[in-house]
């Protein structure tokens, strides 16, 4: 048995109580070919009950559960079986669809696992299953959600405080990226997270991105925050006084960002080709055409981490969990994207 | 020869300067059909040189211009013939792509031609083709575009104040209807003209719109302002106190209006059949998803006037204009959509 040439992708089960776990095991029945290059950071019972909800009829053939002891022993789980680390503790069975604090801990255990695994080049890239955050609060992680503490991960490890590595969400859909300046703030706090220097972080965050995934110079469209971009200062002075200066001096070090595009047409043009990504300047100006164009197919990667993570466009989806029918779509997206990333196992 | 059942549809030229005269001479060649049911507003040299100029091959059987002198004259112009009435007066060809005076002055002409055919029962549809913001102030005229000019025009007609005649933009795509808080403002300023009174008059306006269309209680999806329609108030509190309260007035009186919706999906749910009409909080909440779904058949429609009006879903382009090369299929759109309102002419 020889040992991988690159260490797997890390999958964190997401909260128990949410769709992930059932998604999880979906996700391996309807591509076996994952079963070499993923392995699960989880619970076992929780996903061996994911795998009887989901497959009512146990007959031969279905899915196998191996435990095993790390990351790099994939290699030594039997053919055909989902290879999962148990990566938290969990005393009973959580109820499916409840806020909790079990839950949320056990969440946020798995999500550790994963993010320590690929800061110690045991994983290749981290997906992560939905948490909630309310759990996730109620278990006292001091984090809003996964981006916030993969980013507290990654700087402690790196002896960095979090404001040190900064972080951003790429949201993507068929045919469109798009990179948020802001994520989960009011609107008018994203108004004013829209400065010169956030502008320029994010493409920058953004360029680097696309550099390691060997598109040297990546087209930047830098959308504007008003109606048609402010209309010549019409509508709104940020496209004059903060968004132009931060394309200019992205410019000047050779980046290749253009804007502030009008926002009510940048997205349909980036979709046909004319830029690879849109710089969004706050939560739904990126979201709204990214989940328009296919909600199942939406992926989220963290940006600014040193390790890939992407996960599904999607949450917990209490009112689903349990019945088996949730969908395992956006997050086979997700693990298609890391897997992409940094290359498939060939077999 | 018999006078039409109905009143023709006017069709306004729109900017002599932008793509207006060659899209509609376009839109006429492309859908002969048009010609028993729309009279074209306009000037008829410019409309003659923009028939040379999407035709060079001006040999038998091509798209004549017949002036007409009223829009009831329809029936008399000759078959195969675009009516028009000479709306306007221009000294000399204005200068294809470029800001003036004159320009703006025809342009207005014709809107005011067609608006009062409109308001005197001569005309049963008014459709706009593109204006120049510029241009129109150029010529003196008090309205930033052709909403707020349709809009005084018709609250004089009433007797009324501009403000006692409120009126919205609705945008439509394919499958997807969108009607706007606001339009033509900075967001911060859109932040700030989202009140309970403004959103609750733009769903009574939407309302009455469709029940005049014979939908007697159109599914009317309201869209939260923040991201995840501001999660509890976590993300802003506007949904919790300006929108929400709207909502609950409109369903008082029997309107079937719902949300907050979370704005990143309540569009991709209204595409998808579980609403009729989305009203969005802000220029490009509503325009970002209407445009990705194909800027080509965009149809703007004012809501809240005396009579129909609707319009393509983009600018003048000069940068095409006197080419011959702009597409005529929004405005086919915009006529299309007038017409299915008002009831075609059965030849």
């Amino acid at each position: 048995m020889s040992t991988p040439a690159t260490p797997p992708v890390i999958l964190s089960m997401g909260d128990p109580a949410g769709i992930g776990p059932e998604i999880v095991v979906k996700a391996f029945r309807e591509r076996p070919d994952l079963l070499r290059d993923v392995v699960v950071a989880g619970d076992v019972p929780t996903l061996q009950r994911a795998l009887r909800i989901t497959a009512p009829d146990t007959n031969a053939g279905g899915l196998m559960l191996a435990q095993i002891e790390a990351p790099a022993d994939l290699t030594m789980a039997p053919p055909g079986c989902m290879a999962v680390v148990q990566a938290c503790a969990l005393d009973e069975p959580v109820r499916w669809g409840h806020i909790g604090a079990q839950a949320g801990r056990a969440a946020a255990d798995c999500i550790r696992f994963a993010a320590n695994a690929a800061l110690h080049h045991q994983a290749r890239a981290v997906v992560t299953a939905p948490i909630h955050k309310e759990s996730l609060a109620a278990a006292g992680v001091p984090h809003p959600g996964h981006t916030e503490m993969l980013q507290a991960l990654a700087a402690g490890h790196a002896g960095l405080s979090a404001s040190a590595m900064p972080v951003r969400m790429m949201l993507s859909g068929p045919g469109l990226h798009t990179v948020l300046v802001s994520i989960h703030m009011s609107l008018r706090q994203a108004l004013d997270a829209v400065t010169t220097a956030q502008v320029l972080q994010t493409i920058e965050i953004t360029h680097a991105h696309f550099q390691r995934q060997g598109v040297s110079s990546a087209r930047i469209a830098v959308a504007g925050l008003n109606p048609h971009a402010g209309e010549g200062g019409l509508f709104g002075r940020e496209e004059i006084e903060v968004i132009a200066p931060a394309v200019a001096q992205a410019r000047e070090v050779g980046i290749d960002a253009t804007g502030p595009h009008a926002p009510d047409t940048v997205f349909m043009r980036a979709r046909r080709g004319d830029f690879d990504v849109v710089v969004a300047m706050y939560h739904d100006q990126g979201l709204i055409p990214v989940k328009l164009l296919g909600l199942e197919h939406g992926v989220n990667t963290t940006l600014g981490l040193p390790f890939v993570r992407t996960s599904p466009d999607h949450g917990t989806a209490f009112d689903l969990a349990g019945t088996g029918r949730a969908s395992a779509a956006s997050l086979l997206a997700a693990l298609d994207a890391a897997l992409e990333t940094t290359g498939r196992t060939i077999s």
